[in-house]
Formats: structure tokens, C-alpha cells, sequence
């Protein structure tokens, strides 16, 4: 019998949560986001449960209206390697901006993570949706939304260049010849692009999984194509079950024509499950989170995708505003489909800012019943695995204690890590370094 | 009776070591510079024997001449992350170049790191003496010396100014009322200047030390006078004891020119002890590891320091030859010092190039001995501390084994830490946040 597809699972680390109010609740603690401890026994608590990783996500600017969480949080490459310290399978990924930062720089953080972990390091490219973040790097203006990608595009070539420096077998280190390495398994990438002049080499060699897994999460047209076609997984939002598969056949058929095997691209839709012993007590659960939330808190929360925009301005039972490009160039995606369900819902602005600050997904019941919905979407092709986030305080103990049994139980979820590497547990290839011998016709032409 | 004053240590991990063949030697694991379960063991290590701090190198730039260190090595935000996750009161000290980054996101790696590490970050800044690191970062020229350094100034007044964007109790977290922060208590940094421009706030507060440590190791006069404004600790090299109490003595002396206590800067000349059962013991081991260099190995390693300049052009036994201003523009106070020795000691190439990659060090003999070395150099105010650099396989080992006890039993080192954080181990104050009221005035006028 062959061994049935198994499902992928990632939780996503976020300090006191991605809302305004959750620090609030009661099991929360308030200082979540710079808790160190609290982050490894996150960590390990997935471990525990076989996760393929843990993600960690990041922004570059803030303001007085910022989320709790934004305001004071570790930065994601020095906590991912403090977690890769205390774990052993489970993979570290995180979110850096290739519009403020040196891919040197960053290739070497990666790559340095991705040695240090044994092979479990992954990168979620984003391009920065924040217009303030130009502010905080000396720069005149934020890269439009299209130039943004054209950066990360050759961002990203130069990154994989510079990750082949060294052939796996370029360090010889032998001690009777004095030989260390082999200066023919060295490679300057002499890169010189649009954005980007690079030399090289990178001083440090690939991991054993080869290169970090590239993770992205683009959801405009360009940012869709630019994940199809560069991207390992793709972590994306989803409003319900039709919605996803849409997407993911979408994005599988963009891979296609881009000439890759649409399996090797992993779609992660990002769920927020409340699990309850019984479904009143899980939908309770879900009543107490969202009656944290003010609707200040609502209309700031909302504010944050359209550039900062002050939302208290606006009536708020009467439609939503009319708001012309705001948001265009930060959260694109995301600020067209408020605005499009907004119309075509008739809906006001406290409504639509309520739903944005308390959405309330799909995934609140019993374990057995979030465990169904789980397969449900997996075996429909919505997903890959799914990207948990936490709604609730103890949301990833209650999955990882509760519905995790229960889709090992069916077969769907692995009982232990098939590997030590990222790549191993995705069930993705190392990729082969673009130096070696057979393939360097490829390389030269 | 007034306690002695104390001894202060650091430790220098740097993989299969500072020179062209320590990794040849049998005891020696040619692949540490890579080996994550080594620097944890070291970092354990250092910490059983109650060091103040390790240190983790850096540089960015490589090409085939390098030495094996630097071909294949751990990046110093990710290592001492990762670090700090295995180790409890040590503090962690790296070097980042602000010629080749962004305040925003250096401030916020090592702020990270410091909260993460509960307040023992350490920040070594250097400029970047090698002129190769432009053609990695896409920049047409390296900055000339001074600039650099002006470069390194501004930085180092961002840098304090977004560590101080929240003041210490501005996390207020109030579940009953929903204030999550004090807005009086979050700071903007507004600074516009040369190099930068940088709003802020930074989106993670202090650590309980404050802000991390700097440490800097500039050697030229312009170097001099950086450290002597700005850090809180200074590395050396020393030949002798007489040049190293002038280079204390002269810091300090600067160190009062620009208003500051003497005593709040700390010198730490690095030294390559070599402990032997017998004076003789010891010197075998120095001999053991001289004569794995060869002849090439040293040529190419003093080539490093004159912009990877190719000696072996040169005859080997005749005068060190005439170079101009070649090594000016990287290590500047390095190679002006070559120069200087050769012509007065009227060396040849061969014997500048064998002194250059085999230093002997005065640090070599029983564990007796080495401590009444460090003893002699401490109390003549040659010293603040030491800086141990790995001259022979297991030397960290030797010294905290052998020599500590040493120290300890004289009074002259700690038996245990003090404190938790390196401020504290260091006898460094807290920096008061910048914005406290009590402050508030000296900021506005």
C-alpha cells in the first residue's frame, strides 16, 4: 500500500499575538513577546508534537498605533538562533525584508543559522508592506510594490549564488598535505544586476540540506508569481475552503508553467484553531478573545494595512470609506479585498473593522471536529499543511496535546520527523549546487 | 579591609584559530570553525571558569589567500544568539562593521540579543579594514579610514538612541484598564544627520543591562581617540609589557580628555597563553604548533594585512621591501607598525613574515608562571582584563583548569559571578535611558 501524502504543520511564534487584545486575556502573558523562556518551551512544545517548524514573523517600522506585539519583540534572526540551541528536528523560519537589508549579509545570517541548526533554517521573503520603513533606513521613499519584487527577485538569485560558494566537498582539511580546501570548489558569483554588485564568495558553506527552505507569502499578482515561481511554501490567508483551493490550484498552476512540479510547492494556509472539549466551550473560547478587543482597538488595528490611516475620522455604521489608492503601495493584497468585500457586502466601517481585528476562522470546535475540518481542506487540495497561529492563549498546547493525536491516529501526520533537516521533514530535495561537475554545462550556457 | 581590585577575562572563540595551520595540528579539530556542539562546549567551558565574556570575530570579505578561520565560519549575531540560548551568566561579545550596515537593524540584532540573553550583550565595532568588503556590498569604493570612523560615530549615536526608545517602565501592560504602554514613554529618534537618517522608535526595549556593551579595538590615532570617547572596553595587542602599559596610559589619559572616569574604560590586551606541566612542556607546544607554518602560510598571512598583497614576489632573505602607502587604507596602525619594526630591526622579508604568523607571546610557561604574568601585567596598569586567544589546541581548557584557580587563590579573580548581566560582571553602570525625566533636560538643552 502506498504510504499515504502526509500533511505539513507550522506554528507561528507571536509573543502576545497578532491582534490588539489578546495580551489582555487572562491564561496571557503580557510580556509574551520578549519572554525568552516562554518562546523555548513553545519551540520544544512543537517539537513535541512533530511540527515541520516554526515561523517568525517581522516588520521594520513602528508607530504609537502599532499591535502590542509589533512594539517590542525579538528580531527574527537572533531568536531563531537561540531556538535552533534548544531543538533538534523541528524547523526555523523566519521573515526578513529584502528591501532594507544586504543579501550578503543576510545570506550569511541564513546560512549561518542553517549550520548551526544541522539544517533546519528557512527564509520568508517578504518585501516590506510598511511605507514607514523607508524612515528608519535613511532612505527618501519606499520602493513601489513592482520594483519591490524586481529587488527581491535578483535579491534572491544573488542569495542562491552566494549559498554555492563552497561544493559540498571543498573542504579537504587534510592535515598531513596541509591542504584545507580545494580552491577549484570555491566560486566567486561576481554577481553585478540592477540593484545588486556581489563578488563573493560567501564565507560559509552550504548546510546538509543544501540551501534554507524560501518561504513567501505574496498574494498580488506579481507577489503570486514571484511565490510560484522562487518559492519551496507559501504561507497565505484563507476565508474559507473554496477560497483556498483557489488559491492553491492557482498558485500550483503558476508553478506549472514556470516548468516546476507543482508538488514542490507547499501551500501553508494560515489557521487559527480554538479547541474546547465540547464546541460550546471551544466557541466560547472564541467569545472571550473577541470581546477583548475595543473598537478603538478595531479601527487602529485596521488603520495599520492602509498605511497608518486614522479610520477614527469616518462614521462609523455608515459604509465603509471611500479610500482611492491608500494602501496600494504597502498591503496590496490585502487592502484590495477589504475594499472589494466591503462593496460588494454593503458593510460598514465598524464592521468591516471588527471582522479585520477578530476574524474568526474556521477552526473553532472540538479536537475531532478541527481535526475534520483539518483533513477536509487537506484532502481537497486546499492545502499542504497549514501555518498554526495562536488565536487563543495555549492554542498551540491544546493542538499539539488534542488534534495532533488524532490526525497521527488517521495516518494523515507523522508519529516521529522523517529528518533532521527542514528540507527532510518537507519532504523537499537539496538542491544541488550549481558548480558541481555535471552541472556546469548548465551553468556556463 | 578595601576588596582587591578584579581581574577581568574574555576568550576568543574562533574555531581552528587566528593563524594558517593550528588546524594541522593532531589535537586540533580542523572543521571547529563550523562545529556548533565545539563552541558550545567552549562557551560552557569559559563560563565553569566564571569569564567575564567570549568573543566572536568577524570580517566580510574573503578571497583564496584567506586564512582557513575565515574561509568557513560562523556569523557572529547568529553564533552568540544561539550562544546565549546554552549559557547563563557569561556575556556575549561580537564584532559588526558599521561600514557595511544599518543602524536600524544592527540596533535591534544586538538589543535582541541582549534580551534574549537577559543583558549580556557585547558589541565590537569595527569599520572594516579590508577594502575587498565594497566589492560584496555593491559599493563602488571602500570609505577611506577617517570616514569610516566618522561613519562609526554617527552609527554608534543611532544606535544609543533607538536602544533608548522606551524607557524601563513603559510597558505598563494593564489588563483591567487595556493600556498596554505608556505613549510619554516610547521616543522617537528623529536623526538626520551625515550618514543617516532614522525615526524610530526601535521595536524592542532595553535589556535589564541597559544596552550592550561596546567594545572597539581601533589602534590608529583616530582609532585611539573613538575608543577612548565611546567604549566601554578596548581589545589590544601588546608585545611587551612596557608597550602595553603605554597604550593603557594613553587611552586612559584620552579617555579623561573627553570627561570621562578612567576607570569606565577597560583595557583587554589579548594574549595566547600556552600552559605547559613544565616550563619546557610549554615550550614544546609552542614549538609544535610554530613548525606547522610554513613558509608559503606566512607570506600569505602577512599579505592579509597589506590589502592581500602577494609577497612572494619579493626575495625572501633580503630587507622587508619598500611598500608605500599599501595597508594605509585597511589595517592602518597594524602595518604602520610592521614597517616601523622592520626598518628599525632591520628584518628581512622571511623573518616579518614568520614573527607575523608564529607570535610567541609572553604568556608562555606553567600555569604558575602564566599567573604571575597576568598577575605583573595587571598590577603595573597594563591591564584591565585579558583577552585569551586559542594559541595551541585545548588552551581554553588549560587556562580554566590550570590557571584560574590560580588567580582565584590569590584574590585576584572572581569565584563567582557577581551579576547576570556583563554590565554588572564588567563593574559597568546601567547607561540611564536617555528620556527619563531626571534626564530630561540634559536631552532638550
Amino acid at each position: 500500500m502506498a504510504k499515504q501524502k502526509q500533511l505539513k504543520l507550522g506554528a507561528l511564534l507571536h509573543g502576545v499575538g497578532g491582534g490588539t487584545s489578546l495580551w489582555r486575556h487572562p491564561d496571557s502573558d503580557p510580556g509574551a513577546s520578549v519572554n525568552f523562556e516562554l518562546y523555548k518551551s513553545w519551540v520544544q512544545k512543537a517539537e513535541e508534537g512533530k511540527l515541520d517548524l516554526i515561523f517568525i514573523a517581522d516588520g521594520l517600522y513602528i508607530n504609537e498605533k502599532s499591535i502590542p506585539h509589533f512594539l517590542n519583540r525579538f528580531e527574527p534572526i537572533t531568536i531563531l538562533s537561540a531556538l535552533a540551541a534548544v531543538s533538534k528536528n523541528i524547523g526555523l523560519v523566519g521573515t526578513l525584508s529584502t528591501s532594507y537589508s544586504e543579501p550578503f549579509t543576510v545570506s550569511r545570517q541564513f546560512g549561518s543559522l542553517d549550520v548551526i541548526s544541522g539544517g533546519r533554517a528557512g527564509w520568508n521573503i517578504v518585501t516590506s508592506p510598511l511605507e514607514g520603513s523607508a524612515l528608519n533606513y535613511s532612505k527618501k521613499e519606499h520602493p513601489e510594490h513592482d520594483k519591490r519584487y524586481r529587488i527581491a527577485t535578483e535579491y534572491l538569485e544573488v542569495a542562491r549564488g552566494l549559498w554555492d560558494s563552497w561544493e559540498d566537498d571543498a573542504f579537504v582539511r587534510n592535515k598531513e598535505t596541509g591542504v584545507f580546501f580545494d580552491p577549484e570548489k570555491m566560486h566567486e558569483l561576481n554577481h553585478v544586476g540592477e540593484f545588486f554588485s556581489v563578488k563573493g564568495p560567501l564565507n560559509i558553506a552550504r548546510s546538509k540540506q543544501g540551501q534554507p527552505v524560501i518561504f513567501q507569502a505574496g498574494a498580488s499578482e506579481v507577489g503570486k508569481n514571484y511565490a510560484s515561481k522562487e518559492a519551496d511554501a507559501i504561507f497565505t490567508g484563507a476565508e474559507n475552503l473554496e477560497e483556498a483551493i483557489r488559491f492553491a490550484q492557482d498558485v500550483k498552476a503558476r508553478a506549472a508553467d514556470f516548468g516546476r512540479n507543482p508538488d514542490d510547492v507547499l501551500i501553508f494556509p494560515g489557521i487559527g484553531p480554538i479547541i474546547g472539549s465540547t464546541e460550546e466551550e471551544a466557541e466560547r473560547k472564541y467569545q472571550d478573545v473577541a470581546s477583548l478587543v475595543t473598537i478603538e482597538n478595531a479601527l487602529n488595528y485596521l488603520g495599520r494595512f492602509f498605511e497608518h490611516h486614522d479610520f477614527s475620522q469616518y462614521p462609523l455604521d455608515e459604509p465603509f470609506p471611500e479610500l482611492g489608492d491608500l494602501g496600494k503601495n504597502s498591503f496590496q493584497s490585502g487592502t484590495d479585498k477589504i475594499k472589494k468585500d466591503a462593496k460588494e457586502k454593503g458593510l460598514t466601517l465598524r464592521q468591516v473593522a471588527i471582522q479585520s481585528a477578530t476574524p474568526r476562522g474556521n477552526f473553532i470546535g472540538t479536537a475531532e471536529q478541527v481535526a475534520d475540518r483539518i483533513q477536509e481542506w487537506f484532502e481537497a487540495g486546499a492545502a499542504d499543511g497549514f501555518m498554526l497561529t495562536a488565536s487563543v492563549p495555549h492554542g498551540l498546547e491544546d493542538f499539539v496535546d488534542q488534534v495532533v493525536p488524532i490526525l497521527q491516529e488517521r495516518g494523515i501526520f507523522r508519529t516521529d520527523y522523517e529528518s533532521d533537516t527542514l528540507r527532510g521533514n518537507l519532504g523537499l530535495s537539496v538542491p544541488e549546487n550549481r558548480y558541481v561537475k555535471s552541472n556546469a554545462e548548465a551553468v556556463r550556457s
